[in-house]
């Protein structure tokens, strides 16, 4: 048997569960928390966890909490255009997330944008005319 | 207008995208990679994109592209039963990844185990009994 293509929950390590909880509220998303410590939101075709940066190191088992510089991934949001990328982009701000680089055309014809939320963990916003991930 | 509550693409930094590549395709996903950088492994409900580890700091404008310790980030695979879990977890060492934590009962009733892919990208492989997330 095969493993079924499909990535069920992506969990965020937070500082603060209910100050991230508040950060995706900010944009609208609906967040749930049934532990107090870990916060799950509803993503169309998957669920965004918001977890106890320590609570998620100890659930793996992981020695130490703490790590530091580039995490090698980014969480990818796509918009139809590239005012909506714009749009999107200040509402990150708003709800309290920190420039990384400002919107952009992009050298393969698109138009993008990056941020760090407030657990440092990185979002690109942004519009690709060739694939439609909106 | 509020923000679609949509992650469109989940990217991993990883150091040789052929080599990470060939581990999601020993799993039985489907890569497909249009430029030899970046490989586009399409999930139900979404895309996990593979992206050479320095060309995505690159992309985000990054000064540095080297992080170590715990990145405070899970990417969770869940299955219908406790079996289910011991079996990928085993097809996941098979494709080369590493014991994180062994699959065992967790305190809050489910099944759960930790790998860590080729580059260090932590996955968590679950049964949740309360949540059908498969």
């Amino acid at each position: 048997m095969a493993v079924k293509p499909k990535v069920s929950l992506v969990t965020l390590g937070v500082r603060d569960v209910d100050r991230a909880r508040a950060f995706d509220e900010c944009r609208g998303w609906t967040a749930s928390s049934d532990q107090g410590t870990l916060a799950l939101c509803a993503l169309e075709g998957g669920v965004l966890g918001l977890f106890g940066w320590d609570d998620l190191a100890d659930d793996a088992g992981l020695p130490t909490s703490h790590g530091s510089g580039f995490r090698g991934q980014s969480l990818d949001h796509n918009e139809p255009s590239p005012q909506d990328v714009d749009r999107v982009f200040q509402e990150f701000l708003e709800a309290g997330a920190t420039v990384v680089k400002h919107p952009g055309r992009t050298p393969w014809g698109g138009y993008s944008s990056y941020v760090a939320d407030l657990d440092g963990h990185l979002w690109e916003i942004a519009h690709n005319p060739f694939s439609d991930w909106t």
